[in-house]
């Protein structure tokens, strides 16, 4: 046996090591955090929004470190905007924190309960779902957001961020850390990966045993390899290739509005729109202005030909346009008949994530609405309100392209199972 | 290249090209269900109830030619039960259509609804699952029970029954047909595999872009085959490993009734308890008497050291008795250390389906309740009451023993998914 191959094995036996220990650590704190009292975990949380703001300083150097090697490996903008923390983007970490202690905590909650003719009383009680591991890339308040997230709905957490957010999600998970030891919760309740090894991604995959879930963030390919190889479940957030369908009955200043602010308000976010479909009825109107705005808000805009016959600005595309999730100043064009059009455009080559209609014909609109397969629609309001904190329901792990259990926003109310708890009086089947 | 592989390798094509149509014939049938209004799915279901009842003669035949194959293959008198049908029977079947259709249409249904102080309205609105995947054994009212609540619920169904009910299922599903043609439905709404080779399952388990939830039905090696090829989403129905659990504070009579029809009712249902657990501080009083209703009922009661010391009717058990599923009139007796002792037996020997406490101390029952993660708790009540329809759900196409998605009893509400529809009046993100 060679010197290098003795090596290679060491190696993977110490990780499989570590991650079977941190497995273990996970599953004994997710029993004691399924009986932890709402106080508890709360008191937790603000606690470690104090250690998160006490430590500013240190998570901005080590984001400075992360920026630093990003900037050198050429991140695109929209990278790097997602990399970034600022002093306003780590508060707003922290009120984040407090904010999901002040959600209702999921646990225990009695979702339904009814009688039976014979007497017995059955209830649907929510229950935590266990252990969920996480999967991300770039973003390092996935770190902060998703092991609160999993604290708060009484899950034990496994975090495995992205190489580019090393250093940033060391420091943040430090101040999750505090929160649970001043408050006397285990460590193993919210755990980060201290490798950057890609294998330990492979070994978080096969542990059922140890991980009940599986929730990946990021590009296509970590989704992809995470839904390949995964033998624990996955709640998937694919991407948001979203669109904004303007109608030929939409009010020009209204669609003006949605579409400049679903594409350029946030480019780097899930539900920034990727295509403006354009009804072929209003595109002598309406597309000028359109494309007007989003040129002068410093979008590229890509074009079907008939787009670049009605305004020279628009540039051509091609057909991976369509499918593309740019997630950065690029929107794609193109003209379609009217709202079965725009449906099938989107059937076609949307991620069923979320997509919008302005239309003022409300007949045309539950067109849209009905028949759209998006976990998201909207009629005459940005895409870029898909966010669980829009939608009332506190912050979110992600936006679920899946059609089981959770999709769309997935809260602390979608990190839950439940149980069924029937009470008798002695009742046996006839 | 010999004659024999050329001839596999054509068959081999055969069959995948067959299940290539027939998942394409499904899913184009999913959009048509999804949109079909619910007096066409109710009239379709009442027609294959009349179908049903007009065939049952066949029905019948069928049976017989399958019973007679099964009891040439010495199939035991719990599996020979699961296949029979009698004309009880399927007027079960013929009524359990007509009570299908008389459920409320979960699809279109609103969830939930709210709206934001920015003015947006949102609801949470139900739609269809997609196409669903049914892979069950020998009980061949599966069929219509599975058909029936996937077109109730808008979606379309692919159902590969068991070897052994294969004349019997394409009977009922000829019933199903009819029912279909009937209403103008397509027949691509509901279809069985017309074959018995068992590579048409694996195929169904990697055939994501046509089938969007597989829902096994049967025994372990089922099970676990699904869960570990399966490239499709499982709604997994693992096996009812049931306890009842008699405490010291129960009462004797209320503890007897529950035992006896917990275990003995039907065996070979899910529901069925396969493990009485004792507390110790009653054994020398309960034991005896709960033994002798077993026995006296054709039960064969087997123990540990402690329950044959109490009653020397009681044969020795193996530590594999504690962890299997008879289905048959065998039980498995322990004596356990109150509750806490029970908790710990169930965590440890469980399968998390349906677990039961008689207790009068309701702290007692509540903390059982509380800390065994099943999916169906009872307190004073037998574990035969697991079951769709005595929930008060109605049909139900098997107990999920999943913590995702649908948990217990999975009816038609359980087969849907949903869709968030946000009405505005030109919002945009601040």
């Amino acid at each position: 046996m060679s010197t290098a191959e003795n090596t290679a094995e060491n190696y993977s036996g110490d990780l499989q090591r570590q991650m079977l220990a941190l497995g273990a650590a996970a599953r004994a704190a997710a029993t004691i955090l399924a009986k932890t009292p709402t106080a508890a975990k709360n008191k937790a949380l603000l606690a470690a929004a104090d250690a998160m703001r006490a430590g500013a300083g240190a998570i901005l150097e080590a984001n400075a470190t992360d920026m630093a090697a990003a900037e050198q490996s050429n991140l695109s903008k929209a990278m790097l905007d997602r990399l970034l923390l600022t002093p306003e983007r780590i508060e707003a970490m922290a009120k984040g924190l407090a904010d999901i202690a002040a959600l209702a905590d999921p646990v225990g909650a009695v979702m339904a309960e009814w009688d039976r003719p014979n007497g017995l009383q059955i209830a649907r009680v929510r229950v935590p779902l266990g252990v969920i591991g996480i999967i991300y890339e770039s973003r390092p308040n996935v770190t902060s957001d998703a092991g609160a997230l999993c604290l708060k709905s009484g899950n034990a957490a496994i975090l495995r961020g992205g190489s580019e957010s090393f250093h940033s999600s060391r420091a943040i998970h430090a101040a999750l850390a505090a929160g649970l030891a001043a408050t006397g919760l285990p460590e193993g309740a919210i755990q980060l990966l201290p490798t950057r090894d890609r294998a330990a991604v492979g070994m978080m995959l096969t542990m059922p045993q140890y991980i009940d879930i599986i929730v990946p963030r990021g590009g296509k390919g970590l989704i992809e390899r995470v839904q390949n190889e995964s033998r624990v479940p996955v709640i998937a957030h694919l991407d948001g290739n979203c669109h904004v369908y303007v109608d030929g009955s939409a009010d020009l200043a209204m669609a003006r509005n949605i579409n400049l602010n679903a594409k350029l308000r946030r480019t780097g976010i899930c539900g920034a729109s990727e295509t403006l479909l354009v009804d072929r009825q209003c595109a002598a109107s309406h597309l000028g202005p359109l494309v007007t705005d989003l040129l002068e808000g410093g979008c590229e805009v890509r074009g079907d030909g008939e787009a670049m016959a009605i305004d020279q600005r628009v540039v051509a595309a091609t057909e991976a346009d369509w499918d593309t999730e740019y997630l950065d100043s690029i929107i794609a064009v193109k003209l379609v008949d009217g709202v079965a059009g725009a449906i099938s455009h989107i059937d076609h080559h949307g991620s069923h994530h979320t997509d919008c209609i302005v239309a003022d014909d409300t007949v045309t609109a539950t067109r849209f609405l009905n028949e759209v397969d998006s976990a998201i629609l909207l009629h005459n309001a940005s895409t870029q309100f898909a966010d669980g904190g829009e939608f009332g329901m506190g912050a979110e792990i992600g936006i679920s392209t899946n059609r089981l259990h959770a999709r769309g926003p997935v809260g602390v109310e979608q990190l839950t199972s439940f149980k069924y708890v029937v009470h008798g009086q002695g009742q046996v089947r006839p």
